[in-house]
């Protein structure tokens, strides 16, 4: 980790940045994957399976008999762990469906909203030795609550063709039954035209490497939605002298381990819990099986000491981070202050990893600065919200004139034309 | 209008296409202005000035004094239609401001999520001979009652180098006060980087032309967020033989009114309500002064005889409008039946031009049938949603061996760390 004792405000901005990767160069690549799966369909998901996951499958969707046969893979303890984090899940993604009162904004003039589930949706479940079955809660709890009529799930085969038994179970539990091995910018393709097998969906969600990302970046010019921009992920940690080093330490790492691009921050007011801490993060850091990789993202990683627990909370809002952790005692207080960020985990006992699987909230998170201007996946995610009106004979004539005064500055005839028939056949009652 | 009888269902997906533009060509242009705008700054948006807008400005930014002169042009009536329209904005908007419960997921388990507003936005809004002052308000309204700490608009200079008094006005009353003269996509650009004028900001809303909705398209994966994919406006009609043919007339025109690429598409179950419509619709048009862009619109428009009312509601919500109008006495009946569309306009006396104006929702909303995976504007879209969450010890160890087992199938051992750790030190008191 480097180290900063109290930087300069000048300084900040530089701080703030995450490593930068070269995607422009996956564009061609990308874009003709795109092209070649809209095209040829099956065929071409075929082909990259057996080019990019060197398996030739005779059939992209997972059958009944291997969902089923996933059960014997799976531990009673597992499985009952996966029940406790969905039921956590839910709770909190059922308390999201607010409904909004209706509003009559002038007498006779009623405007409501509606929560109306997208019909179609699309999960992408990132495959390879460690599989990301956390993943198919966070996605397929909310997408069930809000009532999508369809809900796939793309997800790559490994050699042997089979999709591992930890996603097959938990989707098994989440009720989602269509499950196609396909990973990759070609399963992004297939489930934004539709193949053969594959239904083409209205929004694509879920984390995945460059070349995922970069296709979820261009079908979104081609008419489906995706649940937001995708980087690394990123932990912030805001701690006083009243958090716990050994804790933190592990917070950092268990950020560091998901990839050596992955950023750790660590922002203080307090050297010596500064140094407490880093003390603790070579200790375990040499215990941990991802050690490479997390050494490699601490090469990215800061340790920033700051004036005040107020400046510190400056600086995170600047950063906007992915998951924010306040380790402290008084953590609460804080709360307040925090303007950007994806999920905030409040005191000592609030790991990130409560929130990674089980406590609840969603580990789909806005990350790269995006905090700033996205929210995370929720139930919000797989729906959209539908306005009404109902203008009676009284509320047009409440609002006719007004309407009648705006249409004709804006020189659109039309539209005033729309009010003064309406006006003109109520007066003619 | 374009009319089909009973249409074989084979047939619907071509009918609910809308007509294809080939934007792809424009990719270079505008990849040009924003580079330029990023590396130039203040000089490129002034070069663009005189190069799109013909005038050469000294200062891009609107003066108080411009802002208070612009009182005198604009007649007391139509400020006071601004504003009655401006309350029902705000009362419709606000009561969308919902609060979340915090959810006790289990024993010592809190989640929470909070609104928080946004804090820089940018609003687009496009000039012309017809200034549309109105989308100030759809815009200005929300972001203000969202509580974003900088709103800023950009809006393009006419020949002599002033913004129309009408946006001026608007903006004052919606208290907006950083107003700056730049247009087309090099305005998009302004927001996006920031220029020495020009503040970046954190997303942009708006419409515009096919260079301003490109620059949003590609201005997307730089950083900022925007409201949503835009394209030409459209409208359709679902209508009864208790609709009035007059005033559906009138809604189909003034929708054609917009722009030759908008679409009116009208549905029903009557053929002599379609006949008389269409016949009231000639008559109507004859008078309009934007006939001639209206009698482009209506080229690319349909009216389709369907067997019955369900079977209209069908193909709305396969084609997926941005405005739909029931035009209907019964039309409250038919709500439930709308699963996709963008505002809803319940009745004959609820014509759209009420929601483009004064009733309190909002004009800003999906197109091309994206009304499938998108909302429209509202309160939300100028905030984000943070979750939070507070685990007591009692809660870590409630949560904290299913948290293990799951990280461990994950293969994340940092992850399970973390949770261990804490584990273990409650044990220890």
């Amino acid at each position: 980790m480097q180290i900063f004792k109290n930087p300069d405000k000048s300084e900040w901005n530089s701080l703030i940045q995450r490593a930068v990767f070269e995607k422009e160069k996956l564009d061609d690549v990308v874009l003709e994957i795109i092209e070649n799966v809209r095209l040829n369909g099956d065929k071409a998901l075929l082909d990259y399976s057996e080019k990019f996951d060197s398996v030739k499958l005779s059939n992209l969707t997972v059958t009944e008999t291997e969902i089923l046969e996933a059960r014997r893979f799976i531990m009673n303890d597992l499985a009952n762990a996966i029940l406790l984090a969905k039921k956590n899940i839910e709770k909190f993604h059922a308390a999201q469906n607010v409904i909004e009162p209706s509003v009559e904004t002038m007498p006779g003039v009623h405007c409501m909203r509606k929560n109306i589930p997208i019909e179609k949706v699309g999960l992408y479940i990132p495959g390879g030795s460690a599989p990301l079955f956390s993943t198919v809660l966070m996605l397929a709890v909310p997408a069930q609550l809000a009532g999508c009529s369809e809900i796939i799930i793309c997800t790559p085969p490994d050699k042997n063709g089979n999709v591992h038994p930890a996603i097959l179970r938990t989707a098994a539990i989440c009720g989602v039954k269509k499950i196609f091995k396909v990973g990759g910018a070609q399963a992004i393709a297939a489930m934004t035209f539709g193949t053969e097998t594959i239904p083409k969906v209205y929004k694509i969600f879920g984390p995945g490497n460059q070349f995922v990302t970069k296709a979820k970046e261009i079908v979104q010019q081609m008419g489906v939605a995706i649940d937001m921009p995708a980087g690394p992920s990123e932990v912030l940690v805001v701690a006083d002298s009243t958090g716990v080093p050994e804790f933190v330490a592990a917070d950092l790492l268990s950020q560091a381990e998901h990839g050596a691009d992955s950023q750790a921050i660590l922002l203080t007011d307090s050297l010596s819990f500064a140094e407490k801490t880093l003390k603790e993060l070579s200790k375990q850091l040499s215990a941990l099986p991802r050690k490479k990789i997390a050494e490699q993202a601490l090469a990215n990683s800061r340790c920033i000491i700051l004036n005040s627990m107020e400046e510190c909370f400056e600086f995170s809002n600047l950063y906007a981070p992915e998951h924010l952790i306040i380790a402290s005692e008084n953590a609460g207080d804080y709360v307040t202050k925090v303007r950007n960020a994806g999920s905030v985990f409040v005191g000592n006992y609030s790991c990130e990893s409560a929130g990674d699987y089980a406590s609840g909230t969603n580990h789909t998170l806005p990350t790269n600065g995006y905090a700033r201007n996205y929210s995370g996946v929720s139930l919000d995610s797989f729906m959209k919200k539908i306005s009404f009106q109902h203008i009676s004979k009284q509320g047009i004539n409440n609002i006719g004139k007004a309407i009648e005064l705006m249409a004709e500055t804006e020189e659109l005839f039309g539209h005033k034309n729309a009010v003064s028939l309406r006006l003109k056949s109520i007066l003619n009652v």
